[in-house]
């Protein structure tokens, strides 16, 4: 049983615990809102391995919580179901055995009714544990909390970007979320100026208080050139032109593994644009399809559903290049940028390499992020399906050249003399 | 609208149109009933590509009768939905696009409540159709008709098949139906006797009146020399024998395809046999996964879930061999003979050719056959998923030799002695 | 060493065993001469796993004499060099572990000159021991010295369809031989007439003296419906015309199979057919690449170079058939059949099962046929490439439905009203 | 006709000229060295896509002479032969249509022969340019050719890395190079120590006079942190060590790609170890196959032939880590730094990304570095097949992280406190 504070004392923390608990709900809440419009079976498919189904997701979130935060400190605590560990464990090899990831789609049982009654088992215990532990165990727990909380906003995003790729596979492009819901797509109606900056050293990463994930920090120093930064992101019509142009043709424009894949996957637009003429929605347009189902192009809106190689070949075309991350992060707050978050996540000229005196976090959950450090681009900004308050100007997001199912767009970059 | 028949005259067709009308109603009733068990998430997935979800079973069996009968011959029929024509084409080409198999499992929508709508609606309507139709269009549709029940009860015994190889992915591994529906695997106890045959002539394949695929066609005589036939089914018992005698390790016993699957897909067991101590399902015996779910191995229950590979390997190994598919259709009937139908789908050493004169049905369903009669392996009998009185003694069931997920087994034959 | 015949004895067997040496020779000198046009580069390639290196093909036949028969019957004999074993055995698991069958072109060493040594070697010890042997020795090994013989020539086809293959794959598409070697392609001029038979009984397989390999035995009673052969073979300008009217984009002419390797391989033509404008050899017309490099397609010629699939799909696009292999080992003979053999080989519609009574050879040699039969279609025939003398009317040739780099046509069968 | 100069004036660029020629002529030489010991068919197989035959490296390297520098430039060129721009262009998109890169070893023709036929023509034609042309043509080519040199000095080391690899795919496991080539493997007995750097600001890339890559360029500072690097390269008894630790068998030292690698490849030691035991040559201990063919293994020379992935695991086991490439070349040069060329490619921690500032060169040869700056890591040093004066304390060597057949090592670095 969880200890109780020593009877006639204070403890000190229970504000925190408390607020704790709040942000806690409030989180947990927003991941089944995000899911109420789908049915049962909209929550169990998989559509390729790389995304999760939707109710995988909210097992995987809860299972989180379960073993990093109540298995390993509320004592006493029972699980839910032990069978649930090995089918809900992601990627954590210290932490037992995994159902292969390409066959969570197979996962028909736990039933959803049943996934709903382990996040309550879960919400209710950490609610108890956190009303009722000591202050050692608060300090025990306390960052790993909030890293529940954070690993869940992580997972509300991919639940989106999941099921919008899972239904692009559908023909009749169902819409996964209903209409009233308002994304941020207002664009800008002028023209693109850049943004100058002198450059120089520069402070990137997280130092100070509030959240950080590991891979953000140290905070440290770097040396820029100068350089100027688009003041919007790329949109449709300009994506548009680049297409009309032979943008997709011309393999002068391309990074040598893009072309390749330009040419292994027949790409010719952007993610979930849909040609004119398509069997499946006919139209004399070009359409995209969103989290609200299909809609016409809309030229000015920020162009989404690129992989880097399209951004980094889009730039080339354009005369211009990706920022770095640094570049990115050093120009943020600047008053000319705009969308700089909650349009679409920008891919910059960032291998995600570790920064200098990186150190993972202790124990399991020092496989969050570390042992990704090879093979993916570091993507700015934040996306309309990113949750509020969760990215931040030092975020390091990061996902492989080729990824296209996430809301992944561009800002353009140049040299300056200075 | 469907003509109605002159008044005043006696519709001669009336009986038999309430005849079929009565069977349809049965035939279509027992897939729900199967089906009834399984939750909308379980009918939704697909475990590979050569499975298909328990809802797209239950949609394509309706398409057949909408596409075949209805659209074709019932005036006035007004489709369900368009856009559902599609989706639950199976492989006729001549009958427009199809959904990509591989991507069954995807389709969440239409939700299976709608699947339901749509069966009713197909029912009603071929109904309404039987009840109203005259002379002449009961003489187009009424082969068709009874080709529609026989292609729902193939499916009914696919339903089964390929919610077990779904189910058997789920670590879980849930039970697909309740353990209540008694299964006809009860085993003679005696040992395996020879059944011997004169040979000569013999006439083969559907020649009489009542239902027969076209591949059973046409009836004709074949030579035979004298061989004896098990007169039972290789059972559990036997098979674990040959696996420790190292039956699936000695080359010598296989065919050069068969021993390159043994290698590359690490057989060691039938399918859904589970080795003991298995993290699933941890016991110190072997277990066998099944549709009521796991229970311990039955000596004398038939093998099954068998690739004709090891069926071969297995009877080589016994000094024995498979019977032809005619060895083992001019046997059927002999007093002699148990388990020929009901248990075990049973390989034979036949491939899947055209019978001399062969000649496919006319219009799109003679898509139905004849366009697989190359690489496939002949089975004979029915096995206990089989519908009642689906089967004959002159029915060609066909599979790729690979085969492992139909409720496969084999009965020995070998040479004698004129 | 071998024995040698008792003195004052006449050894009985030494006519046969001076024919055999004498054949041995002829057969062994035809494999260096069928390689004599092309470069110790040239013999090394390979360029796919089906095929081989032609120097692969000369050490092999050779490994067969030197394991087959030296190392198991002559005593005394010393290898030619251990380690060739493994680089030399195709498929045999009882004699001994295998190089990988799709790296056989990595072995540049040990090279041409040393596998010419090796050759000399072994047929210097064959020649020793049959000129040695005792009459007990003899009976042992008589057969396996055709049998030897056979195989060889066997790959004396494999190794002019493997350089072809390999040769097409090179850009400068080079002669595999000189010109002046005339190929047996002339055609009669007149149009296709079809030669009826009228079926009944008939004795197939080989059971007389002679040479057979055990596949064709034992010989045995077929009935056969009344059918018609064409009398010669299908030809280019016959191909030419049906992929004119669309044949190769017809579903409805396809086995399944024989459709999704229509689209995955996007085949328009037979192998080596040399599209118009093909930037390899600019030509306004079809050319055929072939054993002479490269040469105007000849309507007149047998086409070549077709899958079993598009050897189906002609048949029912002529509204025709392709003949079982029974109903043309029966009418061989016919006088007014041609291009029986000697031009291409014959896909017929039967799968390559055993005969009944079927028996492999005994020992090693028992792999030679029997552990191939399933998933393969028999061709009958012969082509320009078979060795004169290596075929016979009841010769089952096989290959996987989808094979095109063998010399393979068609001829057409029907159906008559007896 | 190459302009020759003007009679009666001295042509100021004839030294340098002279001098160009007479490298050329050095370098050209050292690749046919290289080659010698091979015979035609060694210098034709291919073992994996990303390696070439010998002979086409030899032909290729000439194509670049031709392509870039003599048709471009040189007036009145004539090509050797048209069909060779086609076989031997390896990746230069604007320089037209290519030869699939995973056939270049079905290229038995043109024959080695040819090939050096080819390389005579070209190294005539240049070295008569090179004599003749006037100061401005020298001015345009003086550094094509220059790039032209050390174009062929990687392809020197990949002559020897890409047989190495074929040759470990014979079970032969002949040697490529005669053994008295001595390599420069000696390693200092003594154990490993750290060398401290200090850090703080440090200029990178090439700045100054002489030959580098664009990809070196341009120079700028760089921020470091005090760090230490080990004096000498990781040995194989070291990792002999990690080995017998469990270090491939340990998921928490490795980076997720690099844990998916040993398990997808069965990885358990460094690429071309063999195990004790091996068939292909039994001895109880573990050796290592080279250049000069198989040896013990050498517990003090540098372990080789390491993925990116064993680098960082290695690393990580041993409590330190991959430098960066700025900290490897901020170092270069420190007289206690020992085996920093010669020996072993060095992995870092860098992914390979392009400089600020980065330009590729104009024309096609601006596709020689830039195209590749994405999924790559960067290597620094040089190997001992690095030909002598190749590389330099910038120089970026690239290569993705599972690659294994170049001769690739690490030296340790780790953070310390300043």
């Amino acid at each position: 049983m969880p200890a109780s504070s020593p009877s006639g004392s204070f403890p000190a923390s229970a504000p925190q615990r408390q607020a704790a608990a709040g942000r806690l709900t409030r989180v947990r809440a927003h991941s089944l809102a995000l899911a109420a419009p789908l049915t049962a079976e909209d929550q169990c498919i998989q559509s390729m391995p790389d995304a999760s189904p939707t109710k995988w997701h909210l097992a995987h979130t809860s299972w989180f919580f379960e073993v990093v935060v109540l298995q390993a400190h509320a004592p006493g605590y029972r699980l839910f179901d032990p069978k649930l560990l090995h089918l809900f464990n992601s990627y954590y090899e210290s932490l037992g055995s995994r159902h292969p990831r390409p066959q969570r789609g197979l996962l028909s049982r736990p039933s959803l009714d049943e996934v709903l009654a382990y996040r309550a088992h879960v919400d209710e215990a950490v609610a108890r544990f956190l009303a009722d532990c000591d202050e050692d165990r608060w300090r025990e727990v306390a960052d790993l909390v909030e890293l529940g909380c954070q690993h869940e906003q992580q997972h509300q995003e991919l639940i989106l970007t999941d099921i919008l790729h899972a239904f692009s596979c559908n023909p009749l492009l169902p819409a996964c979320q209903p209409a009233a819901r308002g994304l941020r797509l207002a664009t800008p109606p002028r023209p693109l100026h850049w943004v100058a900056f002198e450059g120089g050293k520069a402070a990137v990463g997280h130092g100070g208080a509030g959240f950080a994930f590991d891979n953000e920090q140290p905070r440290h120093d770097v040396l820029l050139r100068p350089y100027a930064l688009a003041d919007r992101l790329v949109n449709c019509g300009e994506w548009l032109q680049f297409m009309e142009e032979g943008g997709y043709r011309d393999p002068s424009l391309w990074l040598s593994d893009g072309w390749a894949q330009v040419q292994a996957q027949g790409w010719r637009a952007p993610g979930y644009w849909i040609e004119p003429g398509d069997a499946r929605a006919p139209s004399p347009q070009w359409q995209v399809f969103g989290l609200h189902g299909l809609a016409p192009l809309d030229p000015q809106a920020p162009v989404m559903h690129l992989s880097f190689y399209e951004a980094a070949a889009y730039a080339q075309w354009a005369g211009a290049r990706l920022p770095t991350e640094f570049e990115w992060e050093a120009a943020c707050g600047h008053p000319g940028l705009e969308q700089m978050s909650g349009h679409a996540w920008q891919w910059t000229r960032s291998s995600y390499d570790p920064y200098p005196g990186f150190q993972p976090l202790a124990g399991a959950v020092g496989e969050y992020n570390g042992k990704f450090m090879v093979g993916q681009i570091v993507l700015r900004g934040g996306s309309h399906a990113t949750p509020e308050g969760h990215a931040r100007p030092t975020y390091r997001n990061f996902f492989p050249p080729a990824a296209r199912w996430q809301f992944t767009g561009l800002r353009l970059a140049k040299e300056v003399s200075c």
